[in-house]
């Protein structure tokens, strides 16, 4: 009998993990595939507070493995398939491997950017390619960028960027955006930002980091070059919530899930943590934050016997 | 005229810069002290996750700090005294000496854990003497404790200790405990927990770390030692909120800052990060996490023209 099993080994996780452990609980984390989670796909992390030399993604995750791992944290890589007893004091959590009886359960299960599935795309992805402004807008001071999306983030990201770069490039494929009024206009009267409709991206090229975007007007089906050191693909994130979905775990209609102050889910004992929560920001920083919150409200609960 | 004032310069403020300067903000911390607020006042901190061997809480905030500077940070070293058309789109943020306009305002001003003012807390502080058993209680696993205090946060913290501490002592100042009657309930009746009521706390004893405390029954008047390697004083929290209040910024009844789920408050362009604020869990990761949001919607609200 566990009391607090974690579903999924990113930051939320593993920071949820070193919270529990800490705080005597036996724990036990599930991983599907390798703990890091989106971040340890990532170059470069520049903003995580205390990391001024800017290490790999996948650096910065092993020290957060070997944090969980100085608590003795035990992890299995197995993906869970099914929740049942969700709503009871004891619930049993289902891999292909094992079942697995918890007091409570935390879900960190992420959320991955939406791909525009191009040439040049997987390539190019952290020398020039990427999903986050905030994350990387800042590797591309000073130069030229593209931002691809029609949406509010779109138009933030833009709007972001245009304060330290040369200039954007807005690429949308369809004259109608899904951005609000004032963000649109905020962005269509920026002079360094210019916007183009009905455009799509159909590859990025660049030796060994981006050169230049292809771009096709899908109105016309004329095809051309923007040059640009980077782009920003803002089409939207999507949560891993299939399990939660299953279980009856309320959801937003973006799909991310639904918590209180405390992390907590429509469920007793089932919070959720990081990305594939409904929050106003997805970064590492955030993502351990999350993990800090539910790992201690499971532990309130367990303690508490609620 | 800056884009963003960040007033505190604790692990949320230092965050709020790096997210801020990163975004192209020209931006200004002022703190009226040094930087790294509470967390540098701590003994060592073991759950900021990277962090796995376990640094002082200053060397910690020196981390935070050579990661602002790498984004070339203001700091300035004055009190706001006061801060005038915080309502309107450009806000004036005074101190003793000078004035500043500014879109934005980040409040990180923190908060302390209440003392108790008797003899050794001082100095047995970060040795045996802690205010967060989320923070420390790992510290004294196998060890006897002592709890002070009769509220919710008493009753989790010496109910969490139980979990893996030899024995826990809570001692309350008086008959009547603020906590719910389900924590009261399940403290009691949990056998590694005593609890003495009608008890204070009149001194710490110990040559290098805590190894006693002077309790007296302000009933009879009799006084006795409980030997003890760790003690968590419980006894409520303290934010820094005068110039809030001053301000017109909405507080809960504790007097910590309320916020929406961006970290804006009653203001448009003003946003609260850190301990100060209406919070679930006060540590350095959920502050450096809160920096982040604050800022980033700081950032919006400039590029919005909000």
């Amino acid at each position: 009998m566990y009391d607090i099993i974690i579903i999924g080994g990113g930051a939320a996780g593993m920071s949820a993990a070193i919270y529990a452990l800490r705080g005597g609980m036996k724990t036990l984390l599930l991983e599907k595939v390798a703990t890091g989670g989106q971040a340890a796909k990532t170059y470069e992390i520049d903003n995580y507070p205390g990391f001024a030399d800017c290490p790999t993604g996948p650096d910065l995750m092993q020290k957060f493995r070997e944090h969980t791992e100085k608590f003795d944290i035990e992890i299995r890589t197995e993906a869970v398939r099914e929740i049942t007893d969700i709503e009871k004091p004891v619930k049993t959590v289902k891999t292909r491997k094992g079942e697995y009886q918890t007091r409570t359960i935390i879900f960190a299960t992420g959320a991955t950017p939406k791909k525009l599935g191009v040439s040049g795309e997987m390539e190019l992805s952290g020398a020039g390619v990427s999903y986050c402004a905030t994350c990387d807008g800042a590797f591309f001071k000073g130069l030229d960028t593209v931002v691809i999306g029609g949406g509010n983030t779109a138009m933030e990201d833009a709007l972001y960027l245009a304060r330290f770069c040369e200039h954007v490039f807005i690429m949308n494929r369809s004259k109608n955006f899904k951005a609000s009024k004032l963000l649109l206009e905020k962005a269509s009267s920026e002079p360094k930002i210019t916007i183009y409709t009905d455009m799509i991206a159909e590859g990025f090229i660049g030796n060994s980091r981006l050169e230049k975007v292809l771009a096709k007007n899908i109105q016309t089906g004329e095809q051309g070059f923007i040059n640009a050191s980077g782009v920003i693909i803002a089409i939207g994130i999507t949560p891993e919530n299939t399990l939660a979905k299953k279980c009856g775990i309320e959801l937003c209609e973006r799909g991310f899930i639904k918590t209180d102050m405390y992390l907590k889910t429509n469920f007793d004992g089932v919070f959720a943590a990081g990305d594939c929560r409904v929050s106003p920001l997805r970064q590492v920083i955030t993502a351990a934050a999350d993990g800090a919150v539910a790992a201690t409200s499971a532990i309130n609960a367990v303690i508490s016997g609620q």
